[in-house]
């Protein structure tokens, strides 16, 4: 976008997602430049814009790690091929969508190379070797890394070739300490979506059909998206000791026995930043929550051309600066255009300062999300901005939240299943007998797939929707992306 | 290294440096566990303690780059072979060395893709893209990420398959601009490496021979190790407009006239963590400068079985970790052990605590790199500690500075040169006429690379060290890693 281009232009660019969410999805990432498209099918160029949002989220999510202990490692990029196909599972998942490097420089490889998909094999390999004692456990593992996966369609953000995020690897004395880590590591994502991304998450476990290639146990945090579908925003995964037994990785335990360690692993993605545009974003553009917003407040002096605006709109932003990420834009183009462009970018709060405010050593913060205006003494805005920003958290966590409530429905047979799949975007809540046959029907005659079995469990009926036997667990039921 | 090895194995384990240097360095790359070996030939495990360093490297340099107005991206990870031909001499630099994705997932590849060795053409391939006036200049855009070489011979952090990395690319308004960018990231490059890492640089221009791939200029900073080899350290290059011909981009300018942008690129790598081993070590393993150590602080309680002991080293653990990266081992191993094991990982303070320290309220700092103690009233601790590591980032680079300036000699003739080479490992500054032949002659006969022409030129001589003829600089001459 040209910065010449009026804010009329500007916003008229945007599709409504009213009429087209997919369009209005793509345009929102191109506008708010998170992203160009590249030269590679399915890999993405990260603007500043986007990757500034990627670190923050990185920073939060970095230091929560490693206050629970974890370190971070970094383990290669290629996978020989035969290391991968030492766990069944995890190969037969993964092979099919993985780049095979066959030569280096001007030789062809003796065995091929994948760019790992995933690194439970790399981490495993690395284990198997400095794992020998109790006394060397827990291992508490993550690297932050991008990944290739050969997906055949692709979105921004959403489902890319290569993509950024983190996996944790974690290896346990005792079955017990490996569930808790899994455990914890799916509330650690989930405080950070609902406090810092201000986006609701339902947690759960994922049927034996949705889960991870090689796990005895996925568990997940399910997002719902303003049209209704489902975002799966992080997942942790209890693998048991079934990679230790593939890698051969052994200790003494406690009482001088060789014993298999116990394994989870953890991530989550740049995946998450489509999550926050499809939860958060309106016809206006982006709406970022504040503690990962790159820019938290934008200055922007008003009749900047009359004595003393543009001084105190600076000095503003030099005293700002020190405790929130603050930017002016005193170009000369028009506050309307400016208005436009940081809705579009998201920015939480806008802060105008004119003539007349300085006179009355005020100025007007603007939220981006609610349009609310609040006009602050000057002698009082950190405190009014800190208050502010912690009201736009709340702001829009509550609109997801209601709107969660909202397109979250209930079935108890199939008729109902496939009526509400047909006519209603959302989530369904329905029993499950725990029959793989059930989750197909479902699949096939709705159109909707499981979800998570939820911690929070409800007992809508005794038995399951689909075959009418008695039900093990309800489900959240719907369309993913 | 098991947990049980006592100090005395601990000590043996390495290889002094003066009996063989390449094992006195793997084996203290192994031995305080910055690295291990994986299964795929030359990329290498970075374990925790390592991968801390370059956390801490990465830290430093991020937030420098940003205070400079530069903004990270990500670019793909791979390069479609079309793209890398773009620019000749870049192609002919790096194919031969990249490694060839030829499948994704089932299906063979129309075309085949490399690993990014270098981002230069993604970048240009994507500012084609958005450059279009003088007014989206200038782009100042760095990546934090890891690439692919195929090399044949690999050594820890110095020379590897795959390594990490930050490759500044930058696109300016004139060729004026763009060389003040180049000359601006050495230097920042330059005070990074004498400031924090203590590792004295000369700066210094490449010969043509010896410049990066596709550049028309590139600058180095060069750093002297124990074995007076030569450590390219770091390196800036300015590009001209050759990339932005290749590439097509093109902008309007101030006059409305078409016209080619400027471009550098700058980068520093992983190999550096080599340059700190090489350039501060010892023979009872790594010492590292404060500014980067992941531990600056091992707090270590003496007679903790005492009374009083194990709670007083602890209240200090917490009280220092405010202003420190401060640790506690309060386990059940010797002192001794304990002592070798935290010279091994290079810590730079150790701070002792036992109940006659208590009794006079104080306790012992001991420096890793010249064992002074010093005994420091409790009350002051904070001070002390600030103090001393200034003394020890003092203290290694003047160790540093003086070995290099015993380890740098003069030659004036052929004869000279080939003695110096023989008998005297280090650097020889001799005058050069410019012409290839005579680099060529210097390498093949002396077996010594030109390192750089450094900025700060002397006249040693008039004529050129090889053929006698008119000199046009002077050269520093080396062996190098």
């Amino acid at each position: 976008m040209s910065e010449k281009a009026g804010q009329k232009k500007l916003v008229e660019a945007i599709t409504p997602m009213e009429e087209d969410f997919a369009k209005w999805y793509t345009d929102i990432v191109k506008k708010a430049e998170l992203m160009d498209y590249s030269s590679v099918r399915g890999c993405m160029v990260i603007q500043p814009y986007g990757f500034a949002i990627w670190e923050n989220i990185q920073a939060i999510l970095d230091a929560r790690f490693k206050e629970l202990g974890h370190e971070n490692v970094s383990m290669p990029l290629f996978i020989p091929e035969s290391l991968l196909q030492k766990e069944k599972d995890h190969v037969e998942g993964f092979a099919p969508e993985v780049a095979w490097v066959t030569h280096g420089g001007e030789e062809t490889l003796q065995e091929r190379l994948c760019v790992r998909p995933t690194s439970e094999t790399l981490f495993c390999d690395y284990y198997s070797r400095v794992i020998h004692s109790y006394r060397d456990l827990p291992k508490l593992y993550n690297q932050w890394c991008s990944v290739v996966r050969w997906e055949k369609t692709t979105r921004p953000f959403l489902r890319s070739v290569e993509f950024h995020w983190q996996e944790g690897h974690t290896m346990h004395e005792t079955a017990q300490e490996a569930k808790a880590e899994t455990e914890q590591m799916l509330k650690v994502y989930a405080d950070f979506c609902e406090n810092e991304l201000a986006i609701p998450v339902v947690k759960g476990q994922k049927t034996e059909k949705e889960q991870f290639a090689g796990a005895e146990a996925t568990y997940t945090i399910e997002a719902m998206m303003h049209d209704g579908k489902a975002l799966q925003s992080g997942t942790s995964h209890y693998f048991g000791d079934g990679f230790a037994r593939a890698f051969d990785i052994t200790f003494q335990d406690r009482n001088n026995q060789s014993a298999y360690p116990h394994q989870t692993s953890w991530g989550m993605s740049t995946r998450i930043i489509g999550g926050i545009i499809m939860t958060h974003g309106d016809n206006d553009g982006l709406v970022l929550p504040p503690a990962i917003a790159p820019i938290q407040v934008i200055v922007l002096p008003i009749a900047q051309h009359k004595p003393g605006v543009l001084e105190k709109a600076r000095e503003l932003q030099e005293r700002l600066k020190k405790t929130f990420r603050v930017r002016i834009d005193d170009s000369d183009q028009s506050p309307g255009w400016k208005f436009a462009q940081y809705e579009m970018k998201g920015v939480p709060l806008r802060l105008e300062i004119g003539p007349k405010d300085i006179e009355k050593g005020q100025c007007v913060l603007v939220r981006r999300h609610d349009r609310e205006k609040i006009f602050v003494p000057l002698d009082q805005l950190e405190q009014a901005i800190t208050e502010q920003l912690a009201c736009v958290r709340q702001g829009i966590y509550e609109k997801a939240f209601s709107r969660r409530q909202e397109m979250t429905y209930t079935a108890t047979t199939m008729d109902e299943l496939k009526e509400i799949a047909d006519n209603k975007p959302g989530l369904v809540k329905a029993m499950w007998c725990g029959e793989l046959a059930c989750e197909e029907a479902i699949r096939e005659q709705a159109g909707l797939t499981s979800r998570c079995m939820p911690f929070e469990q409800e007992t809508i009926a005794d038995t399951c929707v689909c075959c009418g036997k008695p039900a093990k667990s309800m489900v959240y039921w719907g369309k993913a992306y």
